[in-house]
């Protein structure tokens, strides 16, 4: 099942997606289904934390420069990093490269603690495709990794979670930019397995309906630059696609 | 003025405390004022992001072992790990030496973005303590920051929010474990200073109110074991003291 979340003349719902359909999960008068070009498709969630797994393909860690972590190593991107299916990343000015890592992302579906790898498959809502964006440059000279991560728009998230991901140790993960593939990998290389991680996690701290966990990055990164379009592919889930902006001018927000 | 949140009668509410009493913010029928000691203190905020600065002290840096970061430095840690004042640090089981970390921290009132740093005073809420309770040993095996500082109950903030810190630059930063005193620090000796920090911040990310911003520890972490009392305290504002709990058994969330 492939689950959206999405505006149509000014409410936003969830809604299963089904043969380019949008059928309102839960049934509200005047949202009856709906061609998928007529509504716009919003972030996924809201989660009350964005947790990336780092290192969690031996050739990524290798083509940055990073040992292998012994315990699955992550950090996390803030919410506000967050965007959707169709969005623009927009660069950040002067922090140099700017690069993408593809990756399989899960949804949490329940609160839990302390999971068993029996349970995992239990709490997990969903999978979908993220853009783990990088200011790679800035990454070198930043020990605590927070910084390099966490620009406005550096989460795209999506087109959709794909509750039956079968197959999950043999999924190619792709990024394509301009219809140029540059990373290809495979979610049977990573170290850390997706339900292992959601365990591991789940025993560090309390985990919420809607918080997001990225996989890791298969090796091929490569700078972004204002007008390509990025592509993240990941079998069985969908293509999240972005355009890539030049910085915004100063652009002032204060309510 | 010192802003609290707390729970009284089944209800929650944030209250300003003057001279032992707590006065609602907005007056609700019931809610006459109330002798602290009769209400129960709720963590203060509700964050979108714990944006935590780090080696912000020269002589933390030196003792953890980094290099001093040329711009501000940062991780976050997820809201989950969020406790407030008198709630228990649980130390996670098997994950070794478990230490303090005393801090400023400031609470933001506004959305924003792009702040000038005349506009970055206007957009703090006000300042609280905060103790940014780092798993050490972890710490060194952990290239992404994230593991050693996300376990719940690893992020006590309280006792109250200051909206009028004076001084700013000359605030004794300290901790103190079970009466004994552990660090001594000045806000003057910070790299980055508060409001640098908030503009800084604003620059990378959108900030929401209620995002806690802490400014990084001084020199003295130190050890904490089950049965001692951490306080941080700093100088305008006042007493964060949280008692330290051996792990709980294994406790199990699934809803």
């Amino acid at each position: 099942m492939r689950i959206i979340r999405v505006e149509h003349g000014g409410a936003s719902y969830y809604g299963i997606l089904e043969d380019g359909l949008v059928f309102p999960l839960r049934r509200q008068p005047g949202h009856d289904p709906l061609p998928l070009a007529e509504v716009r498709i919003l972030p996924l969630v809201a989660p009350s934390k964005i947790i990336c797994v780092g290192l969690n393909y031996k050739a990524h860690a290798e083509e940055i420069g990073y040992p292998l972590p012994q315990m699955p190593s992550f950090f996390l991107k803030p919410p506000s990093a967050l965007i959707g299916n169709g969005d623009p990343i927009v660069l950040p000015s002067g922090m140099g490269r700017i690069e993408h890592e593809a990756e399989l992302a899960m949804v949490v579906g329940k609160a839990c603690r302390n999971l068993s790898l029996g349970e995992a498959r239990e709490c997990l809502f969903g999978f979908t495709c993220a853009n783990d964006v990088t200011a790679r440059e800035v990454q070198k000279a930043d020990p605590l990794i927070g910084h390099c991560k966490s620009y406005d728009t550096f989460c795209p998230v999506g087109p959709w979670i794909e509750t039956d991901l079968e197959r999950l140790d043999d999924l190619a993960v792709r990024c394509v930019v301009n219809g140029e593939i540059r990373q290809s990998g495979n979610s049977g290389d990573m170290i850390f397995k997706p339900y292992d991680l959601l365990c591991f996690l789940s025993r560090v701290m309390t985990l919420l309906p809607g918080d997001l966990i990225l996989t890791g990055t298969p090796p091929g990164i490569s700078p972004i630059r204002a007008g390509d379009v990025v592509q993240v592919s990941i079998e069985g889930i969908g293509v999240l696609s972005n355009p890539v902006e030049a910085p915004a001018p100063e652009e002032k927000v204060l309510q």
